[in-house]
């Protein structure tokens, strides 16, 4: 279960999702009506929250959170742009995402390809506006300059994008350990540990911190993806009431579908625990082991 | 004709346009491939050379251009990633572009779907890269800030996309002339203006000039749409090798269907003079007047 604290994060994050969005215009109303749908279909949040939680880690609690908010806004829209295409015909092509119809199965494909790109503009968009507010406050604007840089390089193309290349072009082919590793560390880890890094410079993080952080961003990115995909697997089973073994229709490389369930549980749960071990020297870190403690149970 | 000028400019933009791509990596090469193709395929360069010729303006020549060169880069990526996904078959379903293949007649939709979406955060990787460089000069730092917030502003939900849009949804209906002038406004004219601007804070530009270059882009960029929409019409009617008058078969709103060529003419070479005029003022702005003469030429 997760703590009251990350509650109150997501809170935030929730309070502040649509700050950037306008007020209506009739002439591009679908836009921002299609940007709004899936930012507000029911994600947990997970990466603005982890990016917050290591913005108060880095500055002892002693910044006003406000300094970060237009980050976890940022954040957000970008991975609910890579859900808009992830979801899109030519790529998974999902009708349903969280019970909720998806983006361009509401709104066509051509809007969803526009809401994505929108987001994902609107990201920067956001957060260079705020590093406009620093203009006269060199170190704060150095970190925001930072961060942003952060999240392209995490999110970009030798990040989350390269990965999902390399996941697309290597379904329903046999895949090496080595690629798979490769495919999670950049299509899932890259992203997580990349907000994770934006909250720590944000808030100032010594050197051990930045250390650390990687070290759980990495193995936390790491087991976040094994956990989804033994998820995947086991909810498939339940789905068709009956313990069908192997999921022969899964296309996609997977833990799973390499080492098998239980070898793929015992690998999460070892990131899982490095992970902990990284930040437990660290004050007022709840919302990072509440994490890693919600995915142990999962699977557990 | 363009001025030798324009060429030099083009020269050291088309040299620098794979500066931030990597070393081939087996993993990802399709991606690479993907952007490295349309980045190749032949662009005329107008908006970074734009930008690189009021940097020259803002600057008085007096600063090395290479300060500038991430920039042009940038917003040549972002040039082709809104390219790549206008061609898709869920948008304007394009096979052909300057007579090359479409990226994903190439490459395929998913592949040509995230090559965009990595142009568009390379963008954003290659400015803020570009920022770290100057993390001790809070001056300089500060224009690159300016310059990159420009950019998505122009470029975003606010600029192009929201111009897209407007187009998009408006096909095959009947426009007034006030949605007409929205949409080209923000597709075509929002980003050259922002190139523009971008030049222009990257060179340190007096109030005067930024003001002077607001109003060349702004007409420049509107002229610029009207006389693309008027060499459709008149390509299409050589194309079928005789004056078929009016394109009944294009359902796109343009200032030719609703005005007629020769008023649409009238309008553009009005907008040409006003850009001419607003910086005739400056030193150092060949190029800035051969765009105009160069537009003038076609539709004179």
């Amino acid at each position: 279960m997760l703590s009251q604290e990350y509650y109150e994060l997501k809170e935030i994050v929730d309070n502040h999702i649509l700050d950037f969005m306008p007020e209506i215009d009739t002439k591009t109303n679908t836009l921002f009506e299609a940007m709004k749908y899936s930012l507000l279909a029911g994600g947990k949040r997970i990466r603005p929250i982890l990016m917050l939680t290591f913005f108060k880690i880095a500055s002892n609690n002693k910044m006003d959170i406000s300094f970060a908010i237009p980050y976890a806004e940022a954040i957000e829209y970008i991975q609910t742009y890579s859900l808009i295409h992830d979801d899109l015909p030519a790529m998974d092509n999902d009708d349903y995402r969280r019970g909720k119809l998806t983006n361009h199965k509401v709104f066509g494909e051509d809007i969803a390809i526009l809401a994505g790109d929108g987001l994902l503009s609107a990201a920067y968009e956001i957060m260079l506006k705020d590093s406009l507010l620093y203009l006269t406050d060199s170190d704060l604007l150095k970190r925001k300059v930072k961060a942003s840089f952060e999240l392209s390089k995490g999110t970009g193309v030798r990040g989350m994008i390269q990965g999902q290349v390399a996941d697309v072009e290597n379904e329903a082919k046999s895949c090496t350990a080595e690629l798979l590793e490769f495919i999670d560390a950049n299509k899932t880890g890259a992203f997580i540990k990349s907000s994770i890094l934006v909250g720590c410079y944000l808030g100032g993080a010594t050197k051990e911190l930045l250390e650390d952080a990687t070290v759980y961003g990495e193995s936390l990115g790491h087991a976040f993806q094994i956990v989804d995909d033994i998820m995947d697997v086991i909810s498939t089973k339940e789905e068709r009431g009956k313990n069908v073994g192997g999921d022969a229709t899964n296309e996609k490389n997977t833990y799973p579908s390499i080492y098998g369930i239980e070898e793929s549980k015992k690998q999460a749960l070892k990131l899982l625990e490095k992970a902990e071990n990284s930040v437990s020297k660290y004050n007022a870190n709840q919302v990072a082991l509440d994490i890693v403690a919600y995915l142990k149970e999962q699977i557990i």
